[in-house]
């Protein structure tokens, strides 16, 4: 593949790359859209060369978002579909299947959690929400359409502020919201009846999810609040892909733009919360306890551009 | 006393109430300055009327930083020595006898600490440091001076960043430096092999200090990193004094200018941490345990300007 077809790739995933508002669902649906731009630019391409785009497509979505399962999992599931195909058509069309199975299983698994999380929320309480997910914000939205009163506590996130997006977003939708820094939650918790929060991607060790996750988990158990985790199953990936999240640091700027010189500042995004911090895991498969988790591990085939370099290697 | 008198005096203790990056030994220094320029500007007054306007200093001073107890506890001496002084001249002397030995004690007390820290801090450890504190930063420095090597983490203590002050002192002081966001601090506590922080006041509830005091608290005992509050026991208060830190809310548009109206956006300054949080409470007079905190709340003189209005009053 030459320089300007890495180029052109780099230019459509760069807007993921700098995503850091969105959820691991959200982003995967917003990869759907990169791999649909590539068929639809590149459908008069021979198929090695069509899945050569693709091929690269996928490589720097999953390196660019590291921590985000439903990101390698579209991708690896697109390589693995257009493997063999022996014309761009066919291609194409396993490609599209791909995709459209995918947004349809999200969209169906997101439906699920939702109905399952409603029974979580007691009438008239506050819930507490940390960074943004997609899967917790149409939880509450479907909880309010349902009629369910409730409000909802949130902190801003630092440093993206994605809280600020579910703040807004939950507003919009007619739940009222009581905002605050971080830290604050441990003066907001001790009055929330149950707390929720997304997930990146999870395996054994437990949930990866944005930092100030464990921070929050270790909270709630201290003040007895129920914390639960949002999540469809396409968020387990293998325990060697776990650690992945440890490759995403960005740039210390984004912390604090006019630091001086020598002090290191450090910007990780993600951290791992165990599981027996949390009260349960709502899936689509239904409220899982961590002794549930083991035999949901799914053992899933990994495309050869996707696998992990291991130690030996 | 008049509206033009109030207002010279608000306009004083003004730059005090916008101070939030000042810990509260730092806050009681300024208040020093306070009462002695009200003394240099009055001198030539009668005694009541210099009364009258260091008693309205000491109260608003008390009324803007309502959570730090060494401002309260100045203004409280302050009013004591001069209740019955004849003269101006007898009057501004004890003022600057009590202003004097108050500073002297204080500055002590730091010293004294600052000697006790040392041995809390192992050779090439990382120490992590929260919000800003002048008796944590002069423990830190006086190590670095003895020649003690060690880094230092801090976060930047959200919304008014403090953590960026304290990470800008050390770091000029030749203590390398690594800075992250608070909720990373879940990141880098695993780390740091012990963990200070100051105090603003405290009483047999435990310690009052900047939120996020108590998430580092829950943190560091989940991850078995030794805490300690560095603190001169003139942080000590009555019980009913202790909760008055509740009352420094500050404007929610300092966490989020530009936030949708509807959300209720809360700034509360300050969290109260358990004694049996704590690995030891280092004072001027050794390295305290919750069991030794009893004997040392004092008892103490409360000038009538000052005293706390009960619920039945």
């Amino acid at each position: 593949m030459g320089n300007s077809a890495e180029k052109w790739i780099r230019d459509l995933v760069k807007p993921i790359e700098e995503d850091l508002m969105s959820g691991a669902a959200e982003l995967a649906l917003r990869a759907i859209i990169i791999f649909q731009t590539i068929m639809k630019e590149k459908k008069a391409e021979k198929p090695e060369v069509l899945r050569s785009y693709l091929t690269e497509a996928a490589k720097q979505l999953v390196g660019t978002q590291p921590a985000m399962a439903p990101v390698f999992h579209l991708s690896n599931s697109v390589l693995i579909a257009i493997k063999d195909c022996q014309s761009s058509d066919e291609l194409i069309e396993k490609c599209q299947d791909t995709l459209d199975e995918f947004e349809k299983t999200l969209c169906a698994s997101a439906a699920r959690i939702a109905d399952l999380a409603y029974d979580l929320i007691e009438p008239g309480s506050l819930v507490f929400a940390y960074s943004f997910s997609s899967t917790v914000v149409s939880a509450l939205l479907n909880a309010r359409s349902r009629g369910r009163y409730f409000r909802v506590a949130c902190t801003e996130s630092r440093p993206s502020l994605e809280g600020r997006k579910l703040a807004s977003r939950l507003n919009s939708g007619g739940i009222e919201v009581i905002h605050t820094f971080d830290t604050a939650m441990g003066l907001i918790l001790p009055a929330c009846s149950v707390a929720f929060m997304g997930c990146d991607c999870m395996a054994l060790p437990g949930v990866v999810n944005k930092v100030g996750s464990w921070m929050l988990a270790v909270g709630c158990r201290e003040l007895k609040v129920p914390l639960y985790a949002l999540s469809g199953t396409e968020k387990f990936v293998s325990e060697e892909r776990l650690f992945e999240f440890e490759k995403h640091e960005r740039p210390g700027s984004e912390v604090w733009e006019d630091a001086p010189r020598e002090i290191n500042v450090v910007n990780s995004q993600f951290d791992l919360v165990p599981f027996d911090l949390f009260s349960g895991l709502v899936t689509e498969r239904g409220i899982l306890q961590a002794a549930d988790i083991k035999e949901l591990i799914s053992n899933y085939a990994v495309h050869d551009s996707l696998k992990l370099e291991t130690a030996s290697s």
